[in-house]
């Protein structure tokens, strides 16, 4: 399941990379550029729903290892991704409650990282994390999950809340930590669950809170706004672990 | 109580550091270098506690940003650190039992940053950190605070055990997190209390585990071996919380 992680640069390469299946993370293409092999590139990187971004030249000067990029770089994953039905076979496999991490736009890769290892070690059966923005399964996400990811499945989804939505008919309620919610230690966080936790300076977004069936507050004591986000993520995490162990 | 991170190099710029009070957090000393101002140095840094690292002159070349070190860099910390009496202060002037963390050699910036915001929002009147390898209050750790640094006092000592020594006098109570202790649900963790936090390789160390009156270990699901330390440090602030608000 583990790939190398790689910058894969130059038209052929990249070319090559979308079509031997290789999950690409994000592509850079060059502003402005429009001839052919360039217009193959976004062509294979919709059909795979990979991230563009359209850069300066200058900037792909700065990330190019070899200098020769042709216009275009992309980034490819660290690990292979999993679907969203491997987290659910991975439940029924353990004849348990789902129990899956959904994370809306978390940017920091220390921070995915953590949540992963968080995930693996309260018993989650796997993490959903969104395309757009969010960082992907880097060397970094690798590193700092402490081996979790060769545990836990990581699936990648276009749209979160549309996951949420079709999650809901398997029977998973899902609860998002924001605040002026209830205070986690009042919900019932029993029976299968997915816990969603929001973007580091945003938080959760309205389209994916609107699909949350609660919104629990994490009791804040202090005078500073919000805990970190694979802190908070952790507090609650191990709330829904004691809960299920009573 | 703010102070800017800084970097200061030269005799007599350390020399008149230390005289003026500034927190140095960490000496870099030339190794072999025995003359007369570096003696002065040597002294005003035991008179201060404040730990001397014998390096290489090429490792001074390459800390130095002025290229004038003159065989001596010392680093600033950028907040001034508070005494452990200010933290019982605090809890009594808010008429509340004391709770503390005492992080046993927390080394990694972001997670010491992280935990003092932790400590913040979870009401807890200080952290306790030792001087020899742990992190100090660096422009990193001000950061990741989120601002936490400007509430939540730092006490900086030299012997972790024989501070909790001392506060056992005050009524405090020690658990630490470890593998094979007791399920953290189980503990009554209520009443004066000081949370003890490991080093993220080793745990927490021999002598400082003997002081602790309880070890609580946080349930673990997973095929992975330990927490984040900063999530772990969550992870067991917020069942203080909960059973402290019962």
């Amino acid at each position: 399941m583990r790939y190398e992680e790689f910058t894969i640069e130059g038209r052929n390469a990249v070319i090559e990379a979308f079509r031997s299946g290789k999950p690409i993370d994000k592509l850079f293409v060059l502003d402005g550029c429009q001839d052919g092999p360039i217009m193959t590139i976004k062509r294979e990187a919709k059909k795979h729903d990979t991230l563009i971004k359209y850069v300066t030249k200058e900037r792909l000067d700065q990330m190019s290892e070899t200098g020769k990029h042709q216009g275009v770089i992309a980034y490819a994953a660290a690990y292979q991704y999993a679907q969203v039905e491997d987290i659910l076979k991975a439940a029924r496999e353990k004849n348990e409650d789902p129990f899956i991490f959904l994370l809306d736009n978390i940017e920091d890769p220390h921070n995915l990282g953590a949540i992963i290892r968080t995930a693996n070690l309260a018993g989650a059966h796997g993490v959903i994390i969104p395309k757009n923005r969010a960082a992907g399964l880097t060397a970094v996400v690798a590193r700092t999950s402490a081996g979790a990811l060769n545990y836990t499945p990581v699936a990648r989804v276009t749209n979160l809340a549309k996951t949420m939505e079709e999650l809901k008919k398997e029977g998973i309620w899902f609860v998002c930590a924001d605040m002026g919610g209830t205070s986690m230690y009042k919900l019932n966080l029993t029976g299968p669950i997915g816990l969603v936790i929001g973007n580091e300076g945003e938080g959760v977004g309205r389209l994916v809170k609107e699909k949350c069936d609660m919104v629990a507050s994490i009791p804040m004591k202090g005078d500073i706004d919000s805990l970190n986000a694979s802190v908070a993520a952790g507090v609650l995490a191990y709330e829904i672990v004691r809960q299920r162990m009573k």
